[in-house]
């Protein structure tokens, strides 16, 4: 299936040559998810990258004490892209992904990734600058979420 | 100054064809900095990427409350990169980095970086990934912080 409309929807991809682009669709795999099912799961080793095409997601932490927690909730009008870390760092699954509704999802894995910039560099600095512009935004994020937790634990020492 | 050397030791720089490597170098400003000296503030605007060649720095973030704390201490052995995040998306520093010794480093800003990435797109894709490793690493470090701080409010919530 030809998703090269879906891709030309992302801002830093419009850059990216039509002919390089359909080579990049020829990577895809196409994925559906029913609602409730875990896309990734927290911990899990993992080098597949998602781009979500139709639907929702919740990213879920587990904290310390096995509470789960949804830290963000995305939908395919922002044009999502997850599972990026495991994808450039073989490391674990950082957290959870969760279709909130059925799901379609595109994905690729490190090896195809890494054939394909290779061949096509001026695609992987478009591809590359996304994924860093992804990241640095889940940053932000974090850094205001560790903010407000640490207010919290120093208002509650305080009023003791 | 020529820093071909200095860029040589990082080893996501090692695949740059010589060549690109020495363009990139042209485009390096070399900034000295004293020991205490910020070399950047948290909250500023600014739009340049440091590589530490010489010396140690600290890694200072403010609280809610306007206490700083020291939560990364980065020396020349790690080949260290910062800055990269506002060279990225424009935004406000997201901490300060203070000379801990005296500190020599390259820098490079948004002009500079976008244009040579343009021209050489591959040694771009190998800059892009070494910018997004790092990334990666500062997200797992943050998120273990994240549970740490919440681990100490449940706790300190439940002593009382």
């Amino acid at each position: 299936m030809d998703h090269f409309k879906e891709l030309k929807v992302f801002p830093l991809l419009k850059d990216i040559k039509d002919e390089e682009l359909k080579e990049l669709d020829l990577l895809l795999k196409e994925n559906k998810f029913n609602k409730g099912d875990n896309i990734i799961t927290e911990g899990d080793e993992g080098n597949v990258m998602y781009v979500l095409i139709k639907g929702s997601v919740d990213i879920i932490k587990t904290t310390i004490y096995g509470d789960k927690f949804v830290c963000a909730t995305l939908d395919d009008s922002m044009h999502p892209i997850f599972g990026e870390m495991a994808l450039l760092d073989n490391d674990k699954r950082s957290a959870t992904v969760t279709a909130k509704t059925e799901c379609n999802t595109l994905s690729i894995d490190t090896k195809s990734f890494n054939e394909y910039i290779d061949k096509y560099p001026r695609a992987g600095v478009s591809l590359l600058k996304l994924m860093n512009l992804n990241l640095i935004r889940n940053i932000r994020v974090e850094n205001e979420n560790l903010k407000l937790v640490y207010q919290a634990l120093i208002e509650e020492i305080e009023s003791n």
